[in-house]
């Protein structure tokens, strides 16, 4: 009897098993995907991914956010190319760091000012130490459910965690003003900041754009408490708007954290702020080994030129859109129920009456056979590389996906 | 009246000064540098820098740590763009990862499995978050004045951090036995783990070699109390051993954190772990938007390739002796009194009779003018990239250094 051939992507994870612990961390781990997908990836160019067994997908995670503009985009490889050639990390910054600071503060009308650092969670943490230091108060106002990072005081998974790294924690409902009144009581006269996602993309939900409401109501308890208002940009930063996600509902915060599409795919993160934080900001302590960098700063600027030239965001937006139509017609065809919710730039698409999410991987498994690599739960990304073509390629993927789960379905299924 | 012409430094510093709070933040800030020194950096190659004003260094910062076989290595560089024409960051790691996992634990004798990130506070955190969820206890160790990181549990700065950031923080005196028994016995049965740097480099202090004694106390104390040995090699680690630091006084660690020079400049960071914690590892949610990303894990393992091949840690002791060396014979001749310590490879020199830095100061700024780039309080860094001829550059601007120094001081000074 023949011994299954093992392919690339089974003997890395083998070798991965032995010398990472789980053979892989964090969210890139394949462990909450259907069995089926890749572990281990190749290359990738534009809007396509290739793994290491050779299969090519067009790809709408665009690694969980960052590729903004597609991989290897001439405009961000030709200013990285310049700078590696000059160099990237020194004994201080290069002009890089003052433009692209200059940069932000002209795209984004809450900026006065910018920090750089490497995580999104780098981010987010030194706006929560920053709104406590500008305040002097120490309570910071979260989002049940909300993902603001991996460390201890905003980790979703407790291993590792004290009760004293949440001490100053208060949760409030996204959306409901009424739960965020109370919690700013709880506050009371310590209230430092709140922190709001760009929106509500809470990992396996149906995602919810900021209520207007809702949105101004923060800013006004904030003014009134002398607290900071914090968007958490990072995930939805670069792709809505270059101004800020709250910009689209008329509210400005006193400090965004941004990372992910920033530079397309170069690490780097960033806090702007306005001036009632500048002081405090100056104060703070904030750095690591790579802060400074020239490269990812190079890669940011080069990535902005082209978000802004094209009008990325609106593309995005067009493709996302022409994504959710199809499938919702297909949806309607197959008479299965599906919610696709967030902005077009972001999908997330759930299926009815799916509460292991068996439907969700039946499908998406489908539609990676079918050379599209989607994901079952999480929020998706598109980029400005997506073109109709390859909007109407993941179509036809999506159809067989519909397919079979309609194969697998008892009759009367979608009624 | 001619208005003094401003330098591009000085034209960036007034840019940056309105858009980025205190017009840079973090180590690489100059103004805990004499006035004099650059902010703003243009280009890199070997062991030599060029600030922007256009004047060029032999540099003893290496980016303060980072740059451990010079800028622009060739094999470094070619590694970086083979791997930057496939992918970079994606939708999973690339095989580097497990590569770089597999090199690490064959080099480190106490690694049986790495995790990655972005920066030395990454490391850290997950060390201390990792020893937490292995042992399910709480207190941690640090000695005074250590520095491991720039988070609020960790940071030098109090800003914005509260009392419960560091609530299950004990601290002890580095290389005393006596205070690390005592902090022991205060954490009772909730120790969690001791971090300790590979020896004490702490800011503006004589660096300290880890006693061997001190060194098998830790381990003891860690052994008998279930508690996790952490080896905190950000700093110095692949500088004097590629093994970690503490396998030079014949001590391996739990859990150690790796940076800085891991990667020749490119972002990433490191945990390596025994197989007594590498279950808990996998159950730990760590992760970052670039944690994955593969270009930094190539430049790992051309920087490693480099230095295993090249005897990198032996090189770079060879050429902080001669430095050293040449220093110490200058000293003496100038009757001036210096105190040199630490491990060769990463030098510091603080003047006897010098408790705001003054003479550090001038030294430092003179060798500075002479194209030599020190630092008068921190440690500083050597690479592979310094040779004979670049140490003995740096030793004439040394003497005019202490020729400076020697002309300031009033007769008799280093009697």
């Amino acid at each position: 009897m023949d011994l299954p051939v093992e392919t690339p992507d089974q003997k890395l994870r083998a070798r991965a098993r032995r010398v990472i612990p789980g053979g892989m961390f964090g969210h890139l781990h394949s462990n909450r995907l259907p069995a089926g997908y890749p572990q281990f990836f190749e290359r990738a160019d534009g809007c396509h991914l290739w793994d290491v067994d050779g299969r090519r997908y067009v790809d709408f995670m665009c690694s969980w956010g960052p590729i903004v503009v597609g991989h290897q985009h001439p405009v961000v490889t030709e200013a990285v190319q310049r700078q590696m050639a000059a160099g990237d990390c020194l004994n201080g910054p290069s002009a890089r760091m003052v433009e692209l600071a200059e940069r932000l503060v002209g795209l984004i009308p809450h900026a006065d000012w910018a920090l750089f650092s490497k995580n999104g969670t780098d981010a987010t943490t030194t706006c929560a130490t920053l709104a406590r230091a500008g305040t002097g108060k120490r309570k910071i106002l979260v989002a049940q459910g909300a993902y603001h990072g991996a460390s201890p005081w905003c980790s979703p998974n407790p291993a590792g965690v004290t009760a004293e790294d949440r001490a100053h924690l208060l949760t409030f409902k996204y959306n409901d003003v009424g739960s965020l009144e109370t919690a700013v009581q709880r506050a009371g006269d310590d209230l430092a900041g709140v922190i709001v996602s760009a929106y509500r993309h809470d990992y396996g939900l149906d995602q919810e754009l900021p209520d207007p409401v809702f949105a101004r109501r923060v800013r006004e308890l904030c003014d009134a408490n002398d607290a900071a208002l914090i968007v958490d940009d990072v995930r939805a930063g670069f792709r809505l708007t270059l101004r800020g996600s709250w910009d689209l509902v008329g509210v400005q915060p006193d400090l965004s954290a941004w990372s992910k599409a920033i530079a397309n795919g170069y690490a780097l993160a960033a806090v702007t702020g306005n001036e009632r934080f500048r002081d405090a900001a100056s104060k703070l302590f904030v750095t690591g080994s790579f802060w400074a960098s020239a490269v990812s700063m190079a890669a940011a600027l080069a990535t902005l030129d082209v978000l802004e030239s094209t009008d990325g965001p609106r593309r995005m937006r067009d493709m996302g859109l022409r994504l959710r139509e199809g499938i919702a017609a297909q949806a309607a065809a197959f008479g299965i129920g599906v919610r696709q919710s967030g902005p077009p730039q972001m999908p997330t698409l759930l299926f009815d009456d799916d509460p292991d999410c068996a439907k969700g991987d039946c499908f998406t498994l489908e539609a990676l056979k079918h050379g599209v690599y989607l994901h079952p739960r999480h929020n998706m990304f598109m980029s400005t590389a997506h073109t109709e073509a390859d909007i109407d390629f993941a179509l036809e993927a999506t159809k067989a996906g519909f397919a079979a789960l309609a194969a697998r379905m008892p009759r009367g299924h979608g009624s």
